[in-house]
């Protein structure tokens, strides 16, 4: 598994709150940010700040109430539905606990999650519409 | 307060556990690490393993059985103790809730710690054995 990280979800209760405070600290969201999501870009990594039951099920666990997931997410970012599955083949040889397999996602991408052994989560992910850069970095525009 | 982010601390139950499951990754473990914290680049931010005790303690937090935490924080690092102080101020005009004031650490550093909306943790940090490069990038060895 390649030694990055792309992205970093914060669940949230509520994205807008959420949002309006981390511009209240002079932040710029990225214009990749939707109704149910802000990006703010780290220089490096993204930040997302997304809602931490929708986080949860698209994890594959079940909701926050139930369950003691902190809401966060990192994620590594790859070039290809190949790399994808290649990398939570080698996750899972390592003892890393798949929550979620990899599947097709509604926005044109392919993901999947695991938990490591205290259980934070990463997301593999294939993006088609964040092209990495030569470093393998996401950058966002701004 | 900076666009940025400087290192994810992960806390652990088993710091050595939690080392080995990366480590089989195939990550490499930068020379910063201890016997206590476990330090990888991750190609601009820092991926620091640490225990999730500790980590509670370090941030004014209750012990992890008797609060909800997730045991991720992240950090910011800035050039003086001056900039710590600089941005807390902001982030508690920005209604960030302060769990631990700035102060001096055992390691050299001066520290402080917010909690945004939804209890996500902020370290902002001076470290002065780590110089940050021109882009404000903490550059561990290898």
């Amino acid at each position: 598994m390649d030694q990055r990280m792309s992205l970093l979800t914060l669940g949230v209760a509520d994205v807008a709150r959420a949002t309006a405070f981390y511009e209240r600290l002079g932040w710029r969201r990225s214009s990749e940010s939707t109704a149910s999501t802000a990006f703010f870009d780290l220089g490096g990594p993204v930040l997302a700040l997304w809602s931490r039951s929708a986080l949860a099920e698209d994890a594959g666990l079940p909701p926050p109430s139930e369950q003691a997931i902190g809401g966060v997410a990192l994620a590594l970012n790859l070039g290809s539905r190949a790399a994808v599955d290649a990398t939570l083949a080698e996750v899972a040889a390592a003892g890393g606990r798949l929550t979620r397999a990899a599947a097709d996602t509604f926005w044109g991408g392919y993901t999947g999650y695991f938990a490591d052994p205290d259980g934070h989560l990463w997301e593999i992910a294939f993006n088609p519409h964040w092209p990495l850069d030569a470093d393998g970095r996401v950058r966002l525009p701004g």
